[in-house]
C-alpha cells in the first residue's frame, strides 16, 4: 500500500509572541516538526505543542536550529563540529523532557533552516548533528532533504532515514530544488502542487523545470500551517492523498 | 557509618567565557551540580563537565536556573507556576542529553541562585519545580535549603529530598541562615568551618549566632571551586572528613 | 485651550516575529513608545519605527525594558540602581542612533511593563532610571504613572515631566489604578472610556470605583495598536477629542 | 614626525564573566575599542570601560559585532545589509550613550570579529556598516584591515579611514595576513614582531613570509589586554617606539 506523512514546522511561538496555527494544524498532520528553542519556541511552548500532538495522535520530532532568535535559525552560521554535535544533543534532550513528562517518545529530528540547508550540502556539519542523534537515541529517525548529504551521513551511521518532498517547488535534474530566484522555482497551483505530490508518492517520479522525468523517493511531504489558507492547502492534500488510495501514517509506520 | 556528600556548582563557563575550575574540583566532590544553559553554560561546556564527571566517577545533577544569563541567575524573577515548571523541565532534558549521550545517569537537581533562594521561601514556587522533577524522573533526588519551602515541597510529592549545609554561612536559631548583611553572617575561619560541618554531620548540631545549638541535620555541603584558595579548601575539608571517620559519598548513597 | 496626547506602546516585533500594527497606529498617535531591544524590537524594527513616525510627523519616545525577552519585560525582575541607571541609558543610546540617522530627535521616555510598574512603585529604581535620562539628555520628557514614584524622582532631578491616564481602568480613591483582579476595574464600555477621558481632560476629574470624584491631571492618554478594534477605538477617542475642542498634540507641546 | 595609534579590544566583560585587564590596558593604549553587547559586553561593563578611558585620556571608539554572545562574534554569520547597517547603528547608539553620559566623544568604529574579517571581504557587508557610521556621525574614523573592502568602502564614502598592522602576524606578498593555519604564521619573537612594528611605521615597509619587501602604510597597531604577558608586551612596544622617536596619539591625531 502507497504511504506517505505530512510534517510541519511547529511550535515556533516565543513567549508573548504567537506564530503558526499549532491547535489547527497538528491534528491534519502526522509528524509535527518541534522547535526547540534555539531558533525559536521557548518551554511553554513546547510544552504546549507536545500536549497537542498527544492529544491528537501525532508523532513528535524534534526541529534543531542555529542559536539565532533574531535571525528564526534562517542565517547561515559557521559553527564547529563540536558545536553542531552538542547543539543538536541540548536540543533533543530539551524536548524529550516534555515528550516524557507528557508520556510521549521522540520519533525523528528535522534540522531546522540554514542548519537543514547547511547540511544538506555539507557532510561534516551533517555527520555531526546525525553523531548526537544516534548517541542520544540510535532508534531516532533522521528526516532529510532528498539525495543531500544529511540522508547521506544518516544513512552511512545506519540511523533510519527520511527524506522530505517540497510539493510547492520545483526541481533541477539532478533533484536539487530550484534556487527561489529562478522564475518557475514555485508551484503556485494547488492542484499541480497536489498531482506532482500523489505522483511522487505512487510512481516516484517527478517532472523537472527543464521538463523531464527523475526518480523522487521521498517519505513525507512538508506542509505549513501559518495562515487560514496553508490549512486550507493541508485539507485538500489529505483528501486528495486518501481518495488516490495512498495511506497517511507517520514516519514510523514508513522508513 | 556517617557519611556526607560534597556538591559544588559546576559548568558554568560559557562561550568564551571561562568560569570555574571545573576539571580541578570535579574529582574532589561527590555530587556535581551542572548548569544547563539558562543563568550559566552552554552545550560545549556541558558536555564536556558530564566528560570530566564520568572520568572521576563523580555524580551529576542539573542545576537549573532563571533565564538570565546577564545576572547570572541570580537576580529575583517572577515566574508563574508554569513558567517554573516547563523552564525546569526543558534544563533537565538539555542536560540529561549529555549524561545519555555519554552513558551516565543523572543523580539530583538543585536550583541555582535566586531560584533556589525564591523555591526556599515560595511553596507554590518550589512545588511546580518539583513536579517538573517529578514527572521527569521521580527517581531524581532533590537537593534543597535545610528547613525550606522547597525541601517541604519535595517531600510532599514523595520525591528522594537532601538538604544542604553551607560551612562559611552563620544560622539563625530558626534554621535560617543569617542576612549577609549582617556582622557575623560568614564563617571567615576555615578550620571553624570545618569543624561545625563535622559537628554537623556527627551530631546533627550547629551552634547559632546567638549562641544556642539547634538541629541542623543535611546531607550535603556545599564547596565552591572557582579559584585556588577555594580548592583548597576541599582538600582540607576531604581530609578532616576523612581523619573523623565520616564517609564522602554521593547523595543517592545517603538518601 | 484644552490638549492631550495619546501615546501608544510600538516597534514591538522582533525578527521573525510581528506584533501591533505600527504602519496604520503610528499616524494616529501623537507620541510613540519605541521598544529598544531588550524586552522587545530589534534594530530592523526600530529602524522600521522611526521611518514611519518621521513620515506621520509623530513624535518618538524611548520605551526601555528588563532585559527579558522571554517574558517581554512583564516580569518582575530585581536590578540593581546600577543596572537600571546603565540599561537606561543603553536602550536609549539606540534607540537615538536610528533617531539621528533619520534626522528626528528623542521626545520622551517611558519605561515598559514591569520596568515602568515597578518604578511607579520604588523611589530608588525611579532616580536611577532618570538619573540616566537627565545624564543623556535633560531635556528629554518622562511619561510616568500618574502619581508614581517615578513621577516623583523626575520632577524632583527638574526632568519635564508628564503623566498618563488609562481610560480603560477604573481608579482607587487615592489616585492609584484599581487592581485588574478586582471586579469592575476595567472600564470594557468604549463610550464610557471615552467620556472619562474627556472629562479627565477638560475637568482634571475622575471618579473613582467608589464614586466619588478625584483629581486626576494626565498629559497623554495610552491607546494600544495591537489589533482592528484597538484601531478603531484610537479613531473613536480622536474623533471624540476633537469634537470636544481639544487639541491633540505630542507632549512637547503640553509640559 | 613619526606617529602610531595603539588600538586594543576592550569591555568584553559579561555579567558575573570577566575577561581582559581593561584596568591595566586602557591607560596604556591611545584607542580604546568598546564590545557593545551583540558579541559581548554589557552595559554595566560599557559604562566602566568609559570611565576607565576617561580617567587615562584614552580615545574610544564602538567595536560593533555579530549578535552571537555565544560564539564571541567570532563565526561568520550571513547577514543582510539592512541588518548589518542597522545593527551598526543600534551599537554605535548604545556605546555613544554612556560616552555622551560621561561627557566624552566617540573617535572611531572598528567592526569585531567575524564581522571585521567579513567586511574586509565584502564590500557590499562594508558598505552597509561605513553607511551606518556616516549616518551616525560623518566625522568618526573607520578602522579597517589594511587593504581590505572595509577600507575601501569607507574611503569611497569619504569617510576618515585608519588601517591596522598586526604586529604579530605574517604578511602575504600581496597586503593580506598569513592564515593562521600556515607555519610561520604568527610572529612569536616579541623583538622582532616590535622590529616589524617600528619599521611599518617608519618605512611603511613589512618583509613578507616569501622573504620580499611590501609597502604597509597602517596607522595603528592592535595590542591585546588579555594576561600579564600582554600587558608586558604593551609596555615593550610603548617604550620601543618611544625609543624609536615615534610618537604614540589617538587615531584623531593621525588621519
Amino acid at each position: 500500500m502507497y504511504k506517505i506523512d505530512l510534517n510541519s514546522d511547529l511550535a515556533e511561538s516565543f513567549g508573548n509572541y504567537k506564530l503558526g496555527m499549532d491547535d489547527e494544524v497538528i491534528p491534519l498532520i502526522t509528524s509535527a516538526n518541534v522547535a526547540c528553542g534555539f531558533h525559536a519556541s521557548d518551554p511553554v511552548v513546547m510544552d504546549g505543542a507536545v500536549k497537542i500532538a498527544k492529544a491528537s495522535g501525532t508523532e513528535v520530532g524534534a526541529h534543531p536550529g542555529y542559536p539565532d532568535l533574531m535571525g528564526f535559525g534562517r542565517r547561515n552560521m559557521v559553527i564547529s563540529a563540536k558545536e553542531a554535535y552538542t547543539y543538536t544533543l541540548y536540543q533533543l534532550g530539551a524536548l524529550d523532557a516534555f515528550l516524557r513528562a507528557n508520556g510521549c517518545r521522540m520519533q525523528h529530528v528535522k534540522p531546522h533552516g540554514a542548519m537543514y540547508n547547511m547540511a544538506a550540502k555539507d557532510y561534516k556539519l551533517a555527520s555531526a548533528i546525525c553523531e548526537a542523534i544516534r548517541d542520544f537515541d540510535p532508534k531516532l529517525i533522521v528526516l532529510a532533504l532528498f539525495g543531500g548529504q544529511l540522508e547521506k551521513a544518516s544513512r552511512d551511521l545506519g540511523l533510519r532515514t527520511a527524506s522530505e518532498f517540497f510539493a510547492d517547488r520545483a526541481y533541477n535534474t539532478d533533484g536539487t530544488l530550484v534556487s527561489r530566484t529562478i522564475p518557475g522555482s514555485m508551484i503556485t497551483d494547488e492542484e499541480e502542487a497536489i498531482e506532482r505530490s500523489i505522483r511522487m508518492v505512487m510512481e516516484h517520479k517527478v517532472k523537472t523545470i527543464e521538463g523531464t522525468d527523475i526518480t523522487v523517493d521521498c517519505n513525507s511531504i512538508c506542509v505549513h500551517g501559518d495562515n487560514a489558507k496553508a490549512l486550507a492547502f493541508v485539507e485538500k492534500i489529505r483528501s486528495a492523498m486518501t481518495a488516490a488510495g495512498i495511506l497517511l501514517c507517520p514516519l514510523k509506520d514508513i522508513v
